[in-house]
């Protein structure tokens, strides 16, 4: 056997988004009680959110602004170190990023732009939730008593965003970050439609899905998880009661093979709930190539994708 | 933030299990028709099978032998150098063990017992599976058809042992193959009466729970994996129409939170199918204790354990 | 074809149960927050609720009292008609009801004691439940909203009582009522040990099994129903984080093949949270007898059954 | 309260359909490796199968013809004296039907023509299914074991035929049979377009929808049950990886909230897997009258209704 270059495992996870809204209010009466989150603090025109199985203090920062789209992305290294190496590899790269102090839930972080044009920071120090008395789980290993209300997500999960180059915005993550590809798409003669990466054993962590528009850094959705299919059909039950456009879904993917629902929250983002997906274990995992339609069904069942899924994205173009 | 020891992701996962069975044939039967499972091929008083979500050719081995048992564990590294790394650490830490030329499945492996008594082995080369034309499935990403035959679970997940000094056995794993320790408990005023580790982002790949006999190497229970819940409720189904001994479950755990249900195979080798379990994706995860039997109860709902779930393992003691 | 009696159609379902508790603020906020039942009024010292997807009133009358027990059980006649012939067929066979002029939720009804001692009533008149604008469910087939909140039962489903002649005791039902024998118990050498008894699809409607002491009336359980398995095991969860102690499941019945799960409400009442059980369509059903633990076995699955489960009723001895 | 006329209960259930197939073998094979019957018997050009569920020897009748469609539809009636008094009702109604002396399963059957031209046959005298010792089921309440074939649907559940004059169809089968009007749509400024009706407890037995053609007598689908949503989910699964053409589903219809997966079998019939769907216990239920596609859609989620939904019949019209 030749000598294999050793696959990189110095992100650990996605740690945080920041989305924007023009209705902060509704978008925060959605994420609490229909999305079923709870509002850890709020400050600097901000709320910091968290599911209850998030063991982070806060993974979701919604901020009013003019516009719905993503304020940035935040994913945590597995120490210290990794975060030096990263940055050095970023620079390396030729990214000019900045430092920053930190914000409620991590401490100091690299932020910078993609080639896909969204703002991502990579950080360590983070702030593990405490339960106050009576939130605590009767579960030890748990990090606060699990939620009924609303769609009861329970963790972030995974985040979607667009770009005109897809290889290149892949090849950037996985070379500078240690993301790897696990899927792609590449329809006949046209050029990659998508492409789905992970860091550990997940299917995905990240995709990057192509921009129909002319503009760059735009948010295709947002993803939490619920522990099982049942608890997808659930929501989607919870949304219809509550009144949330359901955009597409319950249904599976073919890629991920995750099972969605996909909604907009009142200031326009796409948000998702999400349950299982396929693991991957193998470090040598070869990418799945998607070529044809009809193999490569965005949905495994057959369910036909909406027009909106493919342009509905934030910021809406205006 | 002081200089944290970063933590080592050197093997990717648990790979293979060969258990031991004095009634070979009946053995073979149940993990084909009961438990799901294919049979890839047979050699040597072998059989080598695989579960339909296995992305490796084979992923258990089933060996004629007087009595029943592990015949010894698998891990795969996540690279030829990691490989290297492993056997020095191991024998930096005095183990002497030897190279073994592979078998089916998998290339060369450095073989040796650990402190507990189980026969271990690491290696990287690996063959992946290629399902022939009729049994490829509709999804290119996964490595076969979908089976519903039996309980059809779906791919190998974790491996119970039994050890008498639980710290010692769980620390060489983790020092020596960079296992992380994720729940153990010490009930009042006892030892260490079980340890939960995993590799990456599993709740557990490798439970060591206590030994209570004057024994040494024995397996408490081998795993494979189901989609959900209601997976596990069907293998019950299974099970009790298809005369298959039901000794615990279906129920859930509170140590990882997993959907358990145990049978015995009729070699008497205690087998799983498992669903859910929490995922664990913080670098830096600190190992929850469990200490009283009020909050460290097995189950997590309450069900008794039966008493033959602390006391049966195999080989069984005559 | 020799001539066949005709099955009797006369009686159309479990109306209400009235339960005593001598605790009754946490009795009712049992019933409200942790089984997920909404308050319709209170008056004269009872309690009267219903679950989201019951299409009467009010099913559940809870009554402040010194001890916990059955108030009565109400079933709803198919009509008017068959309202004054099912009294004309009790005092046929010489019983000594009364005539009561209703309570919330419904008319006229006849009241009488069963020959094991429990307060049973008929009646035909039904308020039903008209949703108030915010509560309506955006299906109109549906009473009101879905609800989350806790254990989140959806409509009242059977009741399980208590008699020392078993056989006796279900051939006045159904002789008086027209209820159906479905399934019933006669272990070896012992006398009948339980009957389970329909009145139209299900599997059963009504419970009668062995009362243990030197006393006439008590309750076993009132059971509430929730659509599928995983409902179940999410009430399970539930409970844990509410404190409610459970006592028996989840897990599946032989009898019924209903999934149960059972806990005692702070008065000590047991309350059962279930979902499945087989359907009866065959007009001339053989009742099944089961005869033998081995096969007759009260779970599915071979889970023992807890020794209260044979001995706790209510009203509790003292 | 004034005389109420009395509910009529007199006929059971849906005993069997007959399907016409001009691809007698492949679909024969398809309703038992896919659709996970069992084959009964084969004689006279027809086979006669069974879903594991089914108390009844046989309900379905799969025939070889020129082309699909239903060959007929038989319904069970509660007693003897029943089917007696519902031939006189048919006949006072100008039915000219004849007697049949009965098929594989059941006797002497009364034939005739519904006004929407569907063959019907009504019947009491039943062959119950007697399971042979290897197929028994460890439970004696189900009538053999449960398989796991395929989609592995366990009973026939309901039937669905188109018609014209909706109205006249359902009051029809109302008055003279006994079934009861649950749920009907009625699009703003249109005629009806769907009935839903029911016998006993059930949200339907048979549907009633608009025949878009001009043509008569033709059928929408037929549905085989299964236990719950996640067996739907697991159909869709066994269907796309044994190469069966989903329609439409998984999802939840809005009337019945019944959760379906429909497809067509290799003779162009549509076929159902169901679960789910509400119960209907008040004698005196009042039939939910849908207005308006905004409220009335055929969905619960918001899903599309494939064009084909509405026009796919057999026979197909050539």
């Amino acid at each position: 056997m030749s000598e294999t270059a050793e696959p990189m495992y110095e992100l650990a996870h996605l740690g945080h988004a920041e989305l924007l809204t023009p209705v902060y209010e509704q978008s925060l009466e959605f994420f609490v009680e229909v999305y079923g989150m709870d509002l850890v603090q709020e400050s600097g025109g901000s709320a910091y959110l968290r599911a209850w199985g998030d063991h982070d203090l806060t993974t979701l920062k919604l901020t009013a602004s003019d516009r719905a789209g993503l304020g940035h992305v935040g994913w945590r290294t597995i120490s210290p170190q990794a975060l030096d190496r990263r940055v050095a590899a970023l620079e390396a790269r030729g990214v000019t990023g900045e430092w920053i102090d930190g914000d409620v839930g991590h401490g100091k972080a690299y932020s910078f732009r993609t080639p896909s044009g969204q703002r991502n920071e990579i950080y360590y120090e983070t702030e593990k939730y405490q339960a106050a008395q009576g939130k605590k789980s009767y579960l030890p290993n748990q990090p606060q008593s699990s939620v009924t209300r609303g769609a009861a997500v329970s963790r972030i999960d995974h985040i979607n965003v667009l770009a005109h180059d897809i290889p290149a915005a892949r090849e950037f993550m996985c070379q500078t970050l240690g993301f790897k590809l696990r899927e792609h798409l590449i329809p006949p003669d046209q050029s990659e439609a998508g492409a789905w990466l992970s860091l550990m054993n997940k299917a995905h962590d990240l995709a990057i899905t192509r921009e129909p528009a002319d503009t760059t850094g735009r948010l295709h959705h947002l993803a939490y998880a619920v522990e099982n299919r049942e608890d997808v059909l659930r929501a989607a039950e919870v949304f219809c009661e509550l009144g949330t456009f359901i955009e597409f879904g319950p249904a599976k993917h073919s890629r991920t093979q995750g099972f969605f629902l996909y909604v907009y929250e009142p200031g326009g983002n796409r948000i998702e709930v999400f349950a299982g997906g396929f693991h991957i274990f193998a470090p040598d995992w070869e990418p799945v190539t998607w070529t044809t339609e009809g193999q490569g069904r965005s949905t495994a069942w057959g369910l036909d994708v909406p027009a909106s899924f493919h342009t509905h994205a934030t910021p809406v173009l205006r």
